[in-house]
């Protein structure tokens, strides 16, 4: 239902009228994600503690209103997008680090944290939470326990779902439930912090997190290898893996990837005539680091590398992954518009999807950009075009179509870490069945009963 | 229901004569599991194929009749205890490893596998599963997967669950999905496999895995570090992982236990006075694991240990791991009864908990024999006591209330991998809310609507 002043009141003696916005342009701020696309929500709420989550969602339950938790909208699959308006709740307010244990390693922090603002915190004192999506910058810890979130540490790292310890969250109907638990082990009762974990904002909105952390280590050393051949950097990949070193980042760059970061990768980085491009980067103790790094740059350059560079420092280092990192918004340079997608294959099976890839464009006549987390077998493929050519509509359609179907014949998954939010609903018939989409179903329905929760996502 | 004749000829029907047992030697030996509890079964039935366990269920459910799956036995809580009769599901003959897959660190296999056997056959081939419970030797991968079993390595290495990728499961309906991945990464649709995980058999019963491996690391040093203090030994634990070394083992003994193992760790293990013991384990690349012990035998000189020994090849640690994995059987020549209780606390607390259950011993005039993953905070205390006698019942029981109040208290949890079966049932309610167990419960009636897939189990 659409929201009058009536309801706009309520919520005003709930959160304050300085936790509200209605204006148009902050509407407008809270109604798109990386997805694009934007739908505009009633008004957006911006709480500051679980109790004021509890009451909106006593409120919306009553009346019947949609309401939509919100990171900061840097989801590629439109989570976080309000479909029929309601309520936009921005829980960018709630972020503070309560706490950092040393003695126990664990954090316990608010869902409105940046991502690499935590990262930052942890590591001053010298811990670690490795879950770091390309988008830590800008995302919330909250989006990514939603999304369970990758990135390029997962290949050794794992993902957020393995760092969440215990969760506080707010139900649809604005119970307030406590998962989990706060030491490092525990399995009384069914796994809701998991069924939370990745449930992207569908079931409860998080509203405090108990994270893991780890030591930090001691040293990393970060490599690039260039390729003339994409299919050596694919083979690399699988080889790599095969010899039992597990770098913490292995992540792909195919050639259209390279032209758009090459001016910020440095004009030495790239020898002439490099088509894929891998970056390795192994950490740990000080010794193993020195001498993975030697195994990883000869085994490179046996599968065909035509170089290999260590970067000498932590300034090189970073300059590797800002190019990295700012690769997704540079891809506009190439179309207007583009369609994301993370797939997942098993490793053995990249050159195959690589080559796959390659013949995809040239029967479709479009470009299509592939870079990721090769390690994991998670690649990003994003299939350039513009919106307003019909034709290339359809071909691009269609390139997704049959990307999916490959990707499921080679054993692998829709998404690796991004969700299926709205983008993907149409596809997740494919990979899950009846039965267990069912189960899923009846879930959402008992968390949900009324449907208000970020209603019209996943399925 | 009781079953009767024409029950038996339908099962009959489905498995085959072979693959039933009505005997009373036979029912009796899948009638108790490690709690000593005893329930008699109408009829254990080994099903070879998902197709068999799907019919079994379609047939129970119309006739509601129990059903209660069975690794071998091994469970600390009761899950696998027919309590009220009924089919006893005896996964056994479910044990093949259908694949291990060298190149993408993955293996498919049925749950019947032993764990051990697991191990073996996947270090044969230069790969490591790392969830090793102390009774890996007789133990099933799928009671494995129903209790999240954790064990010694999981300090560094975590449990169960970070294992698997994905499964083939029937639901009690009889229905059979599959759940998750089979490649590295993947969130499609809400998290059913880490649900069913931990889920002790109540929600679905696993028919095959695709677990996750890792490269079997290249050398392991086992250390033992005696200690005339109990409290130093405590302390030492936590200043371990402080130190941000991640050992693959931190295991507890104290002086009940050592009393025990002694003559198996053979005449010059223990230095005279020895009231506590620990045994740490540091495994990966050699050169970082010689840092790594050297480094952890002077932290533990340095906290107070009176003797630490390194064992000088794998016979040696196997020796100690012998010991201790013989350890909780010969608990038996203490009391003719224990109470298993395998709480955590944060590891920083582990002093405060020692400490604590003294004073219980003392309290309650029991013994109590503590041991355990004290890595990862979880202590198994074993409370002896004579069932036959009031008084001691009475007293053991007293012991058990304490204790966990007073781990709830430190911020811990009451099972940290044994699960809650029925011999934790009561004290649920103390660490988990009514709204998180009516989630809890309404998802168990979601898949088990008529109740029959191990009825009273948990809550
Ligand atoms: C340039 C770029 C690079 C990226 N790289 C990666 C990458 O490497 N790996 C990766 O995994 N992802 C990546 N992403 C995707 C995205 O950043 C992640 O999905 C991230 O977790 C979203 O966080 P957010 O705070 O922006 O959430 P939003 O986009 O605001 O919301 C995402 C979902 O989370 C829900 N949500 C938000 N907060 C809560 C809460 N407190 N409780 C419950 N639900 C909540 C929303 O309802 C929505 O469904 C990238 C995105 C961009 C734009
Ligand atoms: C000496 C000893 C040491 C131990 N040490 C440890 C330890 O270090 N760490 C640890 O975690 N545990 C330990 N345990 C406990 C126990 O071994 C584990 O819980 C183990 O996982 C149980 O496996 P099982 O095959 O014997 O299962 P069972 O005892 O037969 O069953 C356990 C539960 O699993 C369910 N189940 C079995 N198979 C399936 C299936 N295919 N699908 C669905 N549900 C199923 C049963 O219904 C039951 O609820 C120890 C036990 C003993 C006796």
């Amino acid at each position: 239902m659409r929201m009058g002043n009536a309801h706009l009141s309520v919520l005003e003696k709930i959160v304050g009228a300085r936790a509200m916005e209605q204006g148009a342009e902050e509407r407008y701020c809270h109604s798109y994600d990386a997805t694009g696309r934007s739908y505009l929500p009633d008004v957006v709420v911006f709480p500051s503690t679980t109790s004021q989550v509890s009451r909106i969602f006593k409120f919306a339950c009553e009346q019947k209103i949609s309401v939509i938790p919100r990171g900061n909208g840097s989801g590629m699959t439109g989570g976080s997008l309000p479909l029929e308006g309601g309520i936009v709740l921005s829980m960018g307010r709630m972020n503070a680090i309560h706490d950092i244990d040393e003695e126990n390693f664990t954090a316990s922090v608010e869902p409105g944290v940046i991502t690499g603002d935590f990262h930052r915190a942890v590591e001053k004192k010298g811990l670690f939470y490795p879950p770091d999506p390309a988008s830590s910058s800008f995302c919330t810890l909250g989006g990514n326990i939603a999304e369970c979130a990758g990135g390029p540490r997962a290949v050794k790292y794992g993902v957020t779902r393995n760092y969440v310890l215990g969760l506080e969250a707010v139900l649809p109907t604005g119970e307030i439930i406590h998962t989990g638990v706060q030491t490092a082990k525990g399995v009384a009762g069914y796994d809701l912090t998991r069924l939370i974990v990745g449930s992207e904002g569908t079931l409860a909105v998080v509203t405090r997190m108990t994270l893991r952390l780890i030591p930090l280590p001691e040293k990393i050393e970060t490599l690039s290898a260039c390729f003339s051949d994409i299919h050596q950097a694919a083979s690399t990949v699988s080889a790599i893996i095969r010899t039992g070193i597990v770098p913490r980042c292995v992540e792909f760059l195919d050639r259209s990837s390279l032209e758009l970061v090459k001016d910020s990768l440095g004009a030495s980085a790239l020898a002439p005539g490099t088509c894929a491009l891998l970056i390795l980067e192994v950490d740990g103790k000080k010794e193993m680091v020195a001498t993975e790094t030697r195994q990883l740059k000869s085994l490179c350059l046996s599968m065909g590398a035509i170089k290999v560079t260590t970067a000498r420092n932590s300034g090189e280092a970073a300059t590797i992954w800002k190019a990295r990192k700012a690769l997704s918004p540079l891809l506009y340079q190439l179309a207007p518009h583009k369609i994301n997608e993370d797939i997942v294959v098993p490793i053995s099976a990249i050159p195959d999807m690589v080559g796959f890839i390659e013949q995809l464009q040239r029967q479709w006549g479009l470009t299509i950009v592939s870079f990721g987390h090769a390690g994991d077998g998670n690649i990003h493929c994003n299939i350039m075009y513009d919106k307003r050519d019909e034709d290339q509509c359809r071909r691009a359609q269609k390139a997704v179509d049959a990307l999916f179907e490959h990707t499921l014949k080679l054993g692998g998954t829709i998404t690796g870490e991004h969700g299926v939010g709205i983008t993907k609903k149409k596809y997740l018939t494919k990979e899950i069945g009846p039965v267990e989409i069912g189960l899923m179903r009846q879930i959402k329905h008992l968390f949900d009963p009324h449907n208000i929760l970020n209603p019209g996502k996943i399925f």
